[in-house]
């Protein structure tokens, strides 16, 4: 009964890093869902058979027993299908406010071909570091074949790379010296919503597996990033990652 | 009485390329409210010095006969400033919806940051080329110096910078290719809105000096300016510029 998660997990069991994962994390708890989590490993594919694909975010949702008649079972997989499906199905506290779907698009797709692979940089050998031997072969395998080169070769030239990441990061810096969040459910933006959730995992992907540091305690990205880890009583916060 | 915009021109007066001009031309339309503009050119910054501030978009909102008791005549700059101060005093028909004030302030900054200073590679040269011979003076210095290299030099390389300008569009075409617009009023994204208007104005600036082919035509960002040039009536398409 109720919502279960399949969360990337690494050799330590409660140390969960995925930033697709992560977003689920945020959303389910923003809306005041209850759910389970159950790790899950890169290898382990035969256990998200069910699903029709190999990738974790995946959600279970099994109606309670006080459900309407004909509720059934949902499996939903990906982080963005996963929003929508709990906004449809969950009304209160929205994740995507009626009317910014489309926004709420864009900034995902800016996150997803900028965020994303600039922090991939500072902390893929990070990540691999943080699996386990079973995983860790199929993870440096796919990655170097993704990037052209090793490893080792991404983490020396991260320190080069970190002064582009962080100019990349300039119109959310402009966004937040204005406003304290990204995207909420009110017009003064005084509360965090789903365009936060989607680049908070990024940050709680680098966290959970890397001492690098990733932005200047002046930098109001910085100050954002504080006050969602803090966020929904510090639910961020309180899970394994390094402070930095 | 009503609204009067001062809208810059160049050398034809009806010639309008202001890429903000163009964004509260786009949102007064689409508000329905009717509005004069009265032609104004680089050099004239006596004619705006009742605004405090030396730079157009202005606008002189006076109340009409019939308004409440109290109102005055209002004038505003700066094209952001603007919408909000047309949702706040006009609220039907919203540019800039519930809740998505910060979603959409990012969304402008992306667009300053990106979309705008690579469009101006492409058309400085030719903005200079409409103008009247004393604003031709001023443009060239202050854009030279903003540059570093002649306005001639830059047009040069404008075809070698035209790939990175594509390449950087990457958010918005993958939005484009899930929605017609970006932000509209509607929770369907079927309506265009001022996250359209803010980069419409940056196609809307190349369109009335250049010629140059900044698009191809079967990338969903060229199907969406073709959209935007017919909204509201074809309220953009009617105006001078160069259909390319």
């Amino acid at each position: 009964m109720g919502i279960l998660l399949y969360d990337l997990a690494g050799a330590e069991e409660d140390r969960r890093f995925s930033p697709f994962c992560w977003r689920v994390k945020m959303a389910l708890t923003h809306k005041g869902l209850h759910f389970d989590e159950t790790p899950w490993r890169f290898t382990e594919t035969d256990r998200l058979a069910f699903s029709g694909q190999a990738r974790v975010p995946v959600i279970v949702d099994e109606p309670s027993e006080n459900c309407s008649v004909g509720a059934q079972t949902e499996i939903v997989s990906d982080s963005w299908e996963i929003a929508k499906y709990l906004d449809a199905t969950y009304p209160g506290i929205p994740l995507i406010p009626e009317g910014t779907e489309a926004a709420t698009f864009f900034f995902k797709n800016w996150v997803d071909q900028t965020v994303l692979p600039g922090i991939a940089k500072q902390v893929v050998f990070d990540v691999w570091r943080h699996l386990g031997p079973e995983d860790q072969d199929y993870f440096r395998s796919s990655r170097e074949k993704r990037f052209g080169i090793t490893l080792e070769e991404i983490d020396a030239k991260a320190s080069d790379a970190l002064p582009s990441f962080q100019k990349s990061l300039a119109p959310m810096r402009a966004t937040l010296n204005a406003y304290a969040y990204l995207g909420g459910p009110y017009s003064e933006a005084d509360e965090p919503g789903f365009m936060d959730h989607i680049v908070f995992g990024c940050f709680a992907w680098a966290r959970g597996v890397s001492e690098k540091v990733l932005l200047e305690k002046d930098d109001p990205v910085y100050a954002w990033r504080e006050r969602m880890l803090d966020a929904y009583g510090g639910y961020a916060r309180a899970k394994p990652g390094y402070n930095v």
